[in-house]
């Protein structure tokens, strides 16, 4: 229960102090901006972390050692920082068991400004829970959205996913932020990754890990008076059906490639079919092709070519591209090399390099006075609360919302949209999507226009009792895969995206203008 | 003991099929570059990770619930990957209690191409540590070093560090990488942070978490139909001597600050002495000065203002500049406001923005054959061993070596130095330090220019038997503070520092020509 900042404590005693800790309140947990890589900009963000978010809120509570650290605690003067009925009231209430949820279910692709996550129910428990939500949904969104770019990069149109092995395998471990490793290793599987090499994540997620070997490998038959053909007929041997041998030790093709070859050959001999190299430095596109050509022609056209060596999406379009130009010189059929490519990506993806963090919030949107129900879509009113920003795009949208998303008639999503809670889109005609901030802006769909509403949030806790079916990363996958297929692919690219809207209907953009103005007729 | 890359254990059953699994090896662990941030670049690192590496190494082992999840694996044609054989080695002798290690300790001022950590050891064992040892140490590294960079650019030449209160606090739970931020909060004490927000990590390092109030107390005051200045009354109440006010909820000028000086001004007259404002948006430079003012003319020149909000070394470095241009101009003295400004840092330290991983390796570097006993600087020969890389700069310095560090006469750091094993660089006259990869560069030293070289490399690990006394957190930041003074200007400042020379002895530098040349001749 500790896993939070000290202020969500200080915050949570002064509530407890002036009898609003039951003051049952709204926050929404959504971000502003999609990342932005520095070159490159997301235009769609993948949902994930809410079960081990779930995992940690079932199991957090304060234990007497935790409640004795903050018993010791003082302040500048020397007197104690938390008193004793707190504390006692902590040891008492201070779990999540008051508290309800809904939440975009993880695989999903989601946009900024959306409520992904929201909680409802005791002041200071949703207090509580606020830094340890962000930690964990903020991050694995992050990463799932860095691995579906980078599968989409290594996706070809003229390669069809079904029937290929896996295309995309998380390396990322040793660059990871410390245990972060093991929730960047979870967020890549439900973002793109077909596999991890994280072992222990691997087992907890019920898939079986993968690797190769290491440069460390061939240097110790070196060191021993060996050669690395020794060390790769070792490899065959102990490893006769899963052979996969790492080419670049040495030279990669002046000795790597043909003496895995030379091993390839002999275990085609006994009967066994090799796996593949890996290529971990150099000029990735020339090796691959040049690679591929010498295995072609020894009669290894099966073998898969494993890439690593700080690819991310930029990079792999770019051999890929590199490859649609060159390989053809070379004998070697483009379309064939690729589709025969499997991408080990690490530190680039176990990091989100160039943009390390999302920027996640936790805002509160609405306040009810009274007693400590706390019934989904109730009828009791609440109060909508807002924070007015000096940038209007960052002022969050208020109170008791839906999310919602509009497909159009070619089945593909065209904007995402917020209501009230006892708005239902669906029956709405003609369909007003308000843009969130400027107020000249706005789109009138007619019911033609549109083929599905569909609602974004499910229940997941009531009053702390789960009533979710937590889905299967498999599940979580073919989320992802059936929206990543239904945006525009304009939306998708890598590149300079189209914006994706999030849009309000007319009677929540009213209701947000009306806070503004009153919050500005207070504040002056 | 799972918390590893798959091929650790695929190597590891190769190793122990061809009985070589407890052959003596070496493996150095150091990077190659400084964290390169973009606009900027690090000219030192400091060494931080090794307790929390030691902690472990000393509980892994295999579980039967591990060894059950590797019994389970299957290969591609679905025959098992692991032997029961191989697996009841692990079982047995899957711990590191052969291995011996000696280390720079944490805290230190470290740089590229010098072994921060050597392990030797038996092989197979060796290996099995490579994934954690890389992810304990890299990532801890990389946000000390940022923590140290951004302490330095809070740092004023003109104000005393001693006897003022805190400087910086390690704010970036929420952006952490899952619970990576809790190494990363570790690592920013180490670094620079005088406090972190993070409980749960102050508790298990016996710190005092820091923290104020968010805004969304401000909002639930508001929502309840009170105001920003009640909530500060409340907040008095609850904390009058640990007053830290965040004043930019509503309007910081307008609102945020008159009202907390009036709060100040009532908890002066009931005997309390309050603490502070936290500005948390806005044109932080400006601002500040005209809180400051503000406090100034309400007699409370001594509140800290805590800043926030995307902080980094250029962030800071900026706000001081403007401070320093324009503070005078409305009546603020610049270095009084200077010397009360606290920094709350939080997503650019935890990720490491701009650089969000170092990219620390682990390489083999010697094997002796033989039996198992690894006595550190042991008479019995190794044998080096070399990975020749395409770029010169990259290849590993090979071998059993020590780490040194040269002084000059004003007491700084010149250099540091590599030599062989058995080479005493403090009887050498003149010293020639050679470059690690240009064969012209060389500089030689007389007596007279050498102050004092002192050893790097302590010794931690003897055949898994802890020989070392862990320092604590205060004696690592003591560290890091001395070292940071020893390093010459023109390596700290902030934008293109000097590079810092890590060298060869003459022996080291022939040892690494010649093995270069038997590699190549291998090759071809």
């Amino acid at each position: 229960m500790l896993f939070t900042d000290q202020y969500e404590l200080t915050m949570g005693q002064l509530y407890y102090r002036l009898g609003l800790h039951e003051t049952v309140v709204q926050f929404d947990h959504f971000f502003r901006n999609y990342p932005d890589y520095g070159a490159h900009k997301a235009g769609y963000c993948v949902n994930a972390g809410l079960e081990w978010l779930l995992d940690w809120m079932q199991d957090a509570h304060f234990r007497q050692d935790d409640l004795e650290y903050l018993r010791g605690q003082t302040g500048r003067v020397g007197s104690r920082l938390f008193s004793d009925d707190f504390l006692d009231w902590l040891r008492k209430n201070g779990t999540f068991e008051g508290l309800s949820m809904r939440a975009i279910p993880e695989g999903r692709v989601v946009h900024p400004n959306e409520p992904l996550t929201v909680v409802q129910g005791p002041l200071a428990a949703a207090q509580l829970l606020e830094t340890s939500l962000l930690n964990h949904l903020n991050f694995q969104i992050l990463i799932a959205t860095k691995a579906a770019r980078i599968r989409s990069a290594a996706l070809r149109d003229s390669i069809p996913e079904g029937g290929r092995g896996p295309l995309m395998l998380e390396f990322g471990m040793r660059r990871g932020h410390g245990t972060g490793a093991n929730a960047a290793g979870r967020a890549a599987l439900i973002g793109g990754a077909d596999y991890s090499s994280n072992v222990g994540l691997s087992h907890v997620l019920g898939y079986p890990p993968k690797g190769t070997h290491a440069h460390s490998m061939i240097q110790v038959f070196m060191s021993l008076g060996m050669s690395e053909l020794e060390a790769f007929r070792a490899y065959a041997e102990v490893y006769p059906d899963d052979c996969l041998l790492l080419v670049d030790t040495i030279d990669t093709l002046e000795s790597g490639v043909p003496n895995a070859i030379r091993v390839f050959q002999e275990l085609r001999r006994k009967g066994h079919e090799p796996q593949g190299i890996r290529l971990d430095s150099g000029d990735l596109a020339y090796l691959s092709i040049q690679a591929a050509r010498m295995l072609n022609d020894a009669g290894l056209p099966n073998i898969v070519i494993v890439l690593s060596n700080d690819l991310d999406e930029l990079v792999i379009l770019q051999i890929l591209t590199q490859i649609g130009h060159e390989a053809s010189r070379y004998g070697v059929d483009p379309d064939e090399l690729m589709g025969r490519l499997v991408y080990g990506v690490g530190t680039r993806l176990i990091t989100s390099w160039g943009q390390p963090a999302l920027g996640g919030v936790y805002k509160l949107v609405a306040v009810r006075d009274g007693r400590r129900t706390t019934p989904l879509r109730s009828e009791i009113p609440w109060v909508p609360a807002i924070k007015v920003s000096e940038s209007s795009d960052k002022t969050p949208n208020p109170g008791h919302k839906l999310a919602w998303r509009v497909y159009d008639r070619r089945g593909l999503a065209i904007a995402d949209l917020l209501s009230l809670d006892d708005e239902e889109p669906r029956h709405m005609n003609p369909l007003v999507l308000r843009h969130p901030s400027d107020h000249a802006k706005y789109r009138t769909l007619d019911e033609g226009d549109v083929a599905e509403i569909e609602p974004l949030l499910v229940d997941v806790l009531l009053d702390g009792r789960r009533v979710y079916d937590l889905p299967s990363i498999e599940e979580m996958r073919a989320r992802r895969r059936a929206d990543v297929e239904r945006l525009d692919p304009g939306v998708r690219r890598l590149l300079n995206p189209h914006v994706y809207h999030v849009s309000l209907t007319q009677r929540l953009w009213d209701l947000k203008q009306e806070l503004i103005r009153s919050a500005m007729e207070k504040s002056h």
